[in-house]
């Protein structure tokens, strides 16, 4: 009998250093195109302590499984000194309902897919040339954005904004290790000024950066976002964006910074352009350097399905 | 590091002669009673093979973990000589999201939480004097609901109605060495003229037992229908009911035998009964020995959460 559980020790070590890019966009690019099967998004909330469980799931078209993803986030873990996110990610054979295998990744999978989609929009719609990346929040997800858009964005100058002047010191420290060059940001006003890519990596429930220090020419992807109640950026950001991108209509309308946006009737349904269209080019994206352009992630099944084949094939060495 | 995962084999060696009745009532009191986090049913779709997975999950109030069971149906497998059912159930910690233990029961403990729900049916719902189960189907769950019946039943003789010959033998031959009598039965009215405890374990999607057969005096529990689209019964059989149960109005409006007799204004919502009620003793249920009950089961999350609790606290002797 085959192994069917694999600990996130070994996941890490199978895709360490691999360029997940090219995979990641595949499975945008088969989703825009209809040749997923995505049912909307299960969720689980608890109050006490307070928590949130998402199961994404489904499958691609023409593959030979499909894939469920559990991914939780319990805040009060930070007091514990244990880890926010956790999940597992299981995957079947599409012809029998077999198990194929268990990707213990504790969540490590889902942090890693949303890096690597913030690097994508960073390749399609970022300005030409990045003067300065800013990021907001000091994790987990700030530190993997930057780990993955180095392959997508050659600037190495990055400014942070945070609220713990001890959190900050420590992804600075980390950072550098990485290659980057870094800076503190005062506040919103100074980053944006500073930066012509942001990326908002957190679970806040307001506003972090404000529209009236956003200069033209920028381009801003927030991450952070996956429910209906979570936002990072100020709605009338996106009604000042000549392109506001998502990385799933039927999910953004739902939950994320678009979802305020529709509400106050900032922008239109139909302003939105799915990510997936981008790297088609049914669209084309930054039509200037001047150009204000908003991404807003919520995290779609094709990432887990298209990362957890990526795995499994790794750790199988097909 | 504590084990992870847990093989059918280990699976059923943990709960095998155990009365497992208390708690999947207790399941389905708790869920009737608002105690209880059940989101709708998450659905996977599959054509070529056909298969459909579902995927049923939530928490019990109190309790400190949530379960996500993910169970498949691909009726080829059965060509290979396969189990057509196949699935896991995952438990987690709900006050950190760490995972707690998988229990790779390949769609095990869906069949035996069905059946002890069956047994349950048979409990509150049956006349006081069992003359004979009339059994319909020959497979899995047919095989299951005789050996859970027996908790809640003393009557021992069994007519059995399925189409494949070869089938019904190996059924009586299986059935006996369990100490029941069995004989065949040539339609649904012999079936219905000799049986009061009628219970229907096919995936048809057509009526197999015709409401003209149906005596005064009968209870019918009907569990092989979980989907929109199958069904067991005529829909006339549950307008002939002086009472019809199930375990879940929300579920039963969406799928099983429910769905279909409201849809043809055969039943009101509001007539239907909630199996958690009938427990508790909300609801009176049989009133007299000449009524006729009906009992629809389509699976709800509750199940799958007691269940899992059992096998997770036998297996780790708590």
């Amino acid at each position: 009998m085959n192994k069917k559980i694999y600990s996130k020790m070994e996941i890490i070590n199978a895709i360490e250093g691999i360029n997940l890019i090219d995979i990641i966009e595949k499975g945008f690019v088969e989703y825009s195109k209809g040749n997923s099967v995505v049912p909307p998004v299960g969720e689980l909330l608890f109050t006490d302590p307070p928590g949130d469980v998402h199961i994404k799931y489904g499958y691609i078209k023409g593959h030979d499984n499909y894939v469920i993803k559990i991914a939780s986030g319990f805040p009060e873990n930070n007091e514990l000194g244990l880890s926010t996110s956790h999940g597992v990610m299981v995957m079947f054979d599409s012809r029998s309902g077999f198990l194929k295998c268990i990707l213990h990744d504790e969540g490590y999978l889902t942090n890693v897919r949303t890096a690597v989609a913030g690097s994508i929009c960073a390749k399609y719609l970022a300005p030409n040339k990045v003067i300065k990346i800013g990021i907001i929040g000091t994790g987990i997800q700030a530190r993997l954005q930057l780990k993955y858009i180095k392959y997508t964005t050659k600037c190495v100058d990055v400014m942070v904004l945070g609220r713990d002047s001890k959190k900050i010191n420590d992804y600075i420290e980390d950072m550098r290790k990485e290659g980057f060059n870094l800076e503190v940001a005062n506040n919103s006003k100074q980053l944006c000024e500073s930066c012509n890519l942001i990326v908002t990596t957190t679970s806040a429930n307001e506003s972090l950066i404000k529209k009236s220090d956003i200069k033209p020419g920028t381009h801003i992807t927030a991450v952070g976002s996956d429910t209906p109640e979570k936002r990072e950026l100020d709605s009338n950001i996106l009604g000042l964006a000549n392109l506001v991108v998502v990385d799933s209509v039927s999910q953004c309308v739902e939950r994320g910074e678009t979802k305020y946006a529709l509400e106050k009737n900032i922008i239109n349904r139909s302003d939105l352009v799915e990510l997936g269209d981008i790297i088609m080019n049914k669209n084309n994206g930054r039509l200037c350097e001047n150009d204000i352009t908003v991404a807003d992630l919520t995290g779609v099944a094709v990432q887990d399905i298209m990362i957890t084949n990526k795995v499994y094939n790794n750790l199988n060495q097909l």
